[in-house]
């Protein structure tokens, strides 16, 4: 039984060390609670040892900009630029131009405020010019202040479909445009999806890596889609830990719950952790589904409060998973 | 001598037909001079009996966006929501994308306002599904109230290309980045622009075609070197009347003067009505630059104040070449 007892865990954790120093840690992350968690982690680990792979398989190019949807968020949440209320997008965001798309008659349906926007163009110029959108994410969190190194998992343009009982729609087409509402019938991953060298040499150096509590599905299988980085984190990586998504037996936001019922499969944390199966050493649920995931001898897992309603609790959460990574790492 | 001084020519004025129904008028315009008289003549002329056509010489595309300053500015005009301080752009602008693009260390140097960005962004998008420029074109006005035929003269892409003495500039770079200062060795127009069916109908069907008082190189020589607009004209209309850009000896505002300058060619509305030659049956300029104009046997002249300062005065100058043009045609 590697279960521990939420009580003894933490009574464990008030011993370890304050310290993150030289582990490396890499997060797989997409936009909603992947950004949160991500947040809470740059508070507390240095930024050289913290290195966030974005996901881009629900990039696309919308009125000629190339858009990054969770890159942005990851962006935006690293610079301390977000709306807080929404959680995507600029704080002190304004719609001007979507108000003239709109009145000219043009598609209003993906949301673009006039800050996000000045993202969207630089973006779209940088990568005309020929610079990677490794490089262009780059120069966005030097301008931005952001330390901690921000990777999207592609380069080139790795574009995640959605098949539904009517037909194939591109991801935000889907997402955004039907609200995520029509039924999934499957997730297509582009077999050609290749991750960057920067993106392969964090993992290979990685001695943590963190699977955020995003979308399983359309923002965690996407990363892992883009090889080599699956088999890099199975056969490199000591320690890996992923974070449900899954709280009280539903998803916090997003489609991830509607998911997993209109596949008939329970929403709970253990076919979370089942779904990631060997991948992972560690998993961290809800204290609120606590005995939903069986132990496994290969597979330690613990419960805690996951729900960030607040900064507050995205630091605490990353705390409770820096512990949870450095005592797995000592085990090992 | 077909020149008639100004007194009396006003005063025959005044005795002129106060409607202009069933007259068909063609105005071939750039953004600046040639968008204030095109909102004069929209105060005069009836919407249907009106049609301008456009430069998009200098169309370029920039951080993605496909942007047409000059159909821009004519739009907005027509639509009345221009900035009447700058004489382009937006009314209650603001810059927000462009701060943004900025502070991540992309391009500024050309300026895109929120509202103005909306414009770019759906044009983009409508271009990207297939309809023309001609078909967006109609469609902001249909949805911004505009009721004269505002047409594109192409609807493929014709750039205009500035050679500088340090070598070949698109057309933006040299006017915008480069604030018109590089000296003009020779402007290229592509051999291949061809005009549309839309344009090449409207000046067929034309009474008389005005050319604006706009910079004949860089704004009038494109939309007639789009083939065939400049030999319809030549062969089929009865009227052909220019309105000198250049006022007491130099330009209101932009290139003109500069560029005349540097080719050693007076600054004289006597250069334009040279340049334009044959095409034209009458030519209307400055008060200021009375008597400049030779007069000839096939070209009528007129001067009166041709400086719009101000709304009223556009209207001003749209009722002289109006009455002018109708006089034109009652001799022709």
């Amino acid at each position: 039984m590697n279960q521990i007892p939420f009580d003894k865990w933490h009574d464990h954790m008030t011993t370890a060390p304050e310290t993150t120093m030289g582990i490396n840690y890499v997060v797989l992350a997409g936009g909603g609670g992947g950004a949160r968690l991500v947040d809470g982690l740059a508070q507390i680990v240095p930024p050289d040892d913290l290195t966030i792979i974005g996901n881009t398989g629900d990039d696309f190019v919308h009125m000629g900009l190339h858009i990054s949807p969770d890159m942005d968020t990851l962006l935006y949440t690293l610079a301390g630029v977000t709306n807080q209320e929404t959680g995507w997008g600029r704080a002190g965001e304004t719609w001007h131009a979507l108000d003239a798309v709109r009145a000219l008659g043009g598609p209003d349906w993906f949301n673009l405020g006039d800050i996000d926007l000045g993202t969207h163009l630089t973006r779209t110029h940088l990568l005309a010019q020929g610079m990677t959108l490794t490089a262009v994410t780059a120069q966005f969190c030097a301008k931005l202040g952001v330390q901690p190194c921000l990777l999207p998992m592609a380069d080139s343009t790795v574009a995640t479909l959605i098949e539904t009982p009517d037909g194939m729609l591109p991801f935000q087409e889907w997402f955004v445009k039907e609200r995520w509402q029509p039924e999934v019938v499957r997730v297509h991953l582009p077999d050609t999806a290749r991750t960057t060298r920067q993106a392969a040499t964090a993992v290979e150096k990685a001695d943590v890596v963190i699977i955020a509590p995003s979308n399983p599905f359309l923002s965690i299988d996407p990363i892992l889609n883009a090889y080599p980085l699956q088999p890099i984190i199975a056969d490199n990586c000591p320690v890996v830990i992923a974070v449900s998504p899954i709280i009280g037996g539903d998803a916090v936001k997003g489609p991830t719950a509607k998911m997993l019922r209109d596949w008939n499969m329970a929403v709970s944390p253990a076919t979370v952790a089942a779904y990631y199966d060997e991948l992972l050493t560690g998993f961290i649920y809800d204290i609120r589904d606590a005995g939903a995931v069986p132990a496994r001898d290969d597979l330690m897992t613990v419960t805690t409060d996951t729900w960030m309603r607040n900064r507050a609790d995205r630091v605490r959460l990353a705390r409770d998973v820096v512990a949870f990574a450095t005592q797995q790492l000592e085990m090992s």
